[in-house]
Formats: structure tokens, C-alpha cells, sequence
């Protein structure tokens, strides 16, 4: 009974969170997690969505911004910007540290899965989390002012750049870390968490050998989209300069062939009928992870339901 | 009237903060400081020399240790350490924002002296401080357990092992940093801060230029050493590793050929009739930095008693 998140951003992180919270053995779970949002600022490879993953994982995320520290303090950004430093990118002092030791390590030679599962030890995080791969696969935003590398695009523009398409650069080559794969066959339910599907689960999904690994499996999807808009960043944004309307369900068709299982939030419960042409398995709930005891609670239901309906797939 | 000091290490920072405070212009003063220091640690290119002097010249330094910065927090270095990363080479808050900036503007390709300038500028230093050379010219300790890292030898080692001799990687092929030739050809007065013989003045004097540009100029040295020891780090244990009997005297003669002046503390009084041998002209003064007060007092005589002396060279 091993169980497969694959997530990214401040929605996979909650969900992640859930998930652990809700298995009896926290050691069944695996959260496989985006790499493309990494990059290097100040010298330091900053690896943003699996420290937010592993910051909520681990009890210590700041529960006001979803994303850094719990009890973050600014002393090293604020003498940066005495200095005339950039500080677009906002990097906590208890943050630092996660990438000065990451930086100090790489350097060394360890590879980053290696990295992380010390970390999650030092963290007392029960769950194991991987990067997808050990390997750089920056994701590059192609907009309508060229192509951007993601936290440019992301946090120093805001996002404010029309998006045409992504770019997962070098992925065709890249190898899933150790342990990726292995997780995937064991799992006996794959959840896609509700992150962006353009920047956090598709370069996942990009890293050669993990498709193949889902093919045949239960994999449930919780929408990131609520009533047409996300509930946090970009997403609806870039259905929308794709062409397309932000809909639960236009989740839900993005994810055709891939996907069993959907959850739906409640607030779209109309949908249902429609994303049934592409899951046959819809759920329909309550998925704002407002607060700890609601993401145990979206996760204990999700994984009940994808247990239950196992046998009819 | 221009002067030059070369410096590294505290008292080196400390008397070039004298000089600064004792000159009617301070703009008058160019501080020429050491890089054999410099390391990568956590991927961040750290000059602790440079830094000292910066931080001093500035009113920012920790009067209690007399390196890194007052008020300075200790957040970050807690924090890696719960992560088992290394701390014995103490990181502070504010200090670690002088890393993270200048690796960002040395990675951006801007070289080292411009980046100094420029946080000389933010920290409001009046005298200009130069780095000897932009080039990495590392300092290698060779000792009994071999060559070591400066850093290696120096903080994490605590400057135990034996020491057998110096080498300065790649001075052969450096170049002196922009500014600081100039700054000697003009000078009427080169003062060799009480800083470290062998590991603060001779990197300086290693770099190909700057030992022909004192040629025939007024250069005084103030002992770092004072009653037979230094008043702070390695600086006695390795003239008595190196066969020598630490003494002002001593010192002295490590700088014969080079210095016109030297500067004994009162304690040696005894040693000035040995020392005229050596330099010509010789001042037995209070050289204790133990107060701004006392470290302008010191200044102040050693800039009088130079220029005063100057006819008679």
C-alpha cells in the first residue's frame, strides 16, 4: 500500500502535508516533486518548490504565505539591500540556511536526492520526498516578451507576461532520481496534488520514464482550479492565454489519458457530468486546505475513494 | 600627501581605521589589503580581510572580536547546523549579506575592486580601500600535515598545525587591482599596518609591481609583535616555527631592505638600538590599539613622526 504524490508549489505542498497526515504509516508515502522552478541567486541553488514541500511537511512552513519559514526573520536581505542587492527574490534568514547547506553539498559532489533525504531526517519528516530528477531542467516561460527563465518570469515580473508555452530544457536527457521510478510500480495510488499543471506537474511528468510509470495505474487529479480561478498563482492566468477557459474541468481535459481518477471542488460540482467523459472516477468535495485538519480531511476522503473504487477501474 | 596602508587581519584594520580618523582628508588614505585569505565556503566567495577592514573603517565592526559586524545574529548558522552542515567558520547574519552580494557581482563577471568600491560607497567609507589584486592569489600554509588552506589552517584548524613556509597560489601571473600602483606612486608615506608578517603583509608584497613601487619611498612597519608576542593570532608561533625568536626586533629584520621607519611598542624600548641597524628611523610609542581613541592617538604620531622625518630619508 504505497502512495505517490507528485507535486509542486504551495497547493502540492498542503496536499503532500495531507496526505502524510492522513496514512497510517507516513513511511508509505513518496511525494515525487517539481525541479523546474530551481535556480542559482547569490551563488545558491535555490530549489523552491521542494523546500515548500518540505517546510509544510515538516511542520515549519510560514502558515501566513504558504511558501518560506514559520518565525522568519529578514537580517540578511535587508543588510543585501543596504548594498544596492536584488531582493525581488525573497530569501529568509532560516530559509538560508536550507540553501547554503544545499549549495555547500552540491558542490561537493552529492547529488540533490541525496541531499534532500538528509535534510528530511534533520526535519523529522516521516514521508520521502524526491526531487523528480537529480538533474537541471529548468523550466523557460516562452511569452510574449521572449522566453524568460521561470522565478524571472514568476516572481520578478509577477507573472505578468502573456504566456505561449513552456520549455522544460534538457529533460529529453534527464534521468528520474533514484527512487522515482521504484515508487511509481509499488504505488497502488498515484495523486496528482492540485498544483499549476503547466509549471508544476507537467515538468514532472516531462522527466523520461515517468509517464510510462503511471500508465495502467489509479492516478487522481484534485483540480487547482475552483469556480474558474486558481486558488493560488498562475494557473487560471495561463489557461487562458492558451486559449482556453480555467475550469475545473478544462483541469480535468488537460489531463486526459493520464488520469482515473478527478476531484472536484464542490463549488463546480456542475462539471462533474462533463469531466466524467474524461475520468471515469469524479469526485466531489470540499478541496480548500484552508487549514491543517481540512487537508487531512481532503486527503483521508481522496484516499479512501481511490482505494474503494479500485477494483472497478 | 597621499598615504597608502597595506593591511589584513584586525590590527591591520584597526590601524588603517587610525590613519583614517588621523588624516585632516581621509579621502587622503588608499588601504591596500590582503586576499590570501579569501575562500569559497557554501559557495559564496568570502574575504575575511577585506571584510575586517571594510567593517572598521566603517564604525560596523564587532568591538568584542573584533571582526564581523556589531548587532550581528546568528540566525542562518543555527540553521545549518540543524542540518549537520559545518559551523566552524562563524557566518553571521549581516556578514553573510557581504558574501551572498559580492558573489552575485563577482558571478555577474563585475571584478572584485569595483564591487568594494561600490559597498565602500553604501557603508559610507571615506578612504578608498583596494583589494592588492582582483586575481585569486590563495595563501597555502605548508606544515607539518602538509599544505593546508588557508581558512583550513587558520579557523578550522585554529592554527595548530606546525608551520614550515608560505606560498601564494599563483602571484607569479597576477596583476595588481586596478588603482593600487597609482596609489603607491603617489603616496609620500606606505605604512605596513601590525598585521601578520607572513600571512597579511607578504601576500600583499607578492603580487609583481608592488614591491618595485616602494622602492626609495618613506615605508614604515609597526610591529605586531610586542613583548616577545602578538598581540593577536599566529603571528609569534610562527616566527618560532620558522627558527626565529619573536621580537619587534625580529619583525624588523623581516622587513629589512624594505622599510625606511618601524615603529616599536614601548614595552621594546630596549630593542630600538637593535632595530636602527635595520631602519634608520625608529619611533617607541604606546602601540596598544585598545581604544578608537588610542588607535587615532597612535595614527596620528606615526603620520607626524613620517612626514616630519621625511627630509632626512
Amino acid at each position: 500500500m504505497h502512495t505517490v504524490v507528485l507535486a509542486g508549489g504551495v497547493g502540492g505542498a498542503k496536499f503532500a502535508a495531507g496526505v502524510q497526515s492522513a496514512l497510517p504509516n507516513p513511511a508509505d508515502l513518496t511525494v515525487v516533486v517539481n525541479v523546474g522552478d530551481d535556480f542559482t541567486h547569490f551563488g545558491l541553488k535555490i530549489c523552491p518548490d521542494l523546500d515548500t514541500v518540505c517546510y509544510t511537511l515538516a511542520g515549519l512552513e510560514n502558515p501566513a504565505t504558504g511558501w518560506g519559514r514559520r518565525g522568519e526573520s529578514w537580517r540578511v536581505m535587508e543588510a543585501v539591500a543596504v548594498l544596492g542587492g536584488p531582493d525581488w527574490f525573497r530569501l529568509g534568514d532560516l530559509d538560508l540556511a536550507t540553501h547554503l547547506e544545499r549549495t555547500r553539498r552540491l558542490q561537493s559532489g552529492q547529488p540533490l536526492s541525496r541531499i534532500v533525504a538528509d535534510f528530511c531526517k534533520a526535519w523529522g519528516i516521516p514521508a520521502r520526498v524526491l526531487p523528480v530528477t537529480d538533474d537541471a531542467v529548468p523550466t523557460m516561460v516562452l511569452t510574449d516578451e521572449g522566453e524568460l527563465a521561470f522565478q524571472e518570469y514568476f516572481v520578478h515580473r509577477r507573472w505578468q507576461p502573456r504566456v505561449r508555452g513552456f520549455r522544460f530544457a534538457g529533460a529529453e536527457n534527464a534521468k528520474t532520481a533514484p527512487g522515482v521510478l521504484e515508487a511509481l510500480r509499488v504505488a497502488d495510488a498515484v495523486l496528482l496534488a492540485p498544483s499549476n499543471p503547466f509549471v508544476s506537474i507537467a515538468p514532472i511528468l516531462a522527466i523520461p520514464g515517468v509517464l510510462e510509470a503511471l500508465a495502467g495505474k489509479p492516478v487522481a487529479a484534485v483540480s487547482p482550479i475552483v469556480g474558474g480561478e486558481a486558488v493560488k498563482g498562475p494557473a487560471a492566468k495561463m489557461f487562458r492565454e492558451l486559449g482556453v477557459t480555467p475550469s475545473a474541468a478544462a483541469v480535468a481535459a488537460h489531463y486526459r489519458g493520464l488520469i482515473s481518477h478527478f476531484v472536484l471542488d464542490k463549488t463546480d460540482a456542475d462539471q462533474a457530468a462533463t469531466v466524467r467523459d474524461i475520468a471515469p472516477h469524479v469526485l466531489v468535495t470540499d478541496t480548500m486546505m484552508t487549514s491543517s485538519a481540512k487537508r487531512h480531511a481532503l486527503a483521508a476522503e481522496v484516499l479512501a475513494w481511490v482505494r474503494g473504487a479500485r477494483d472497478t477501474i
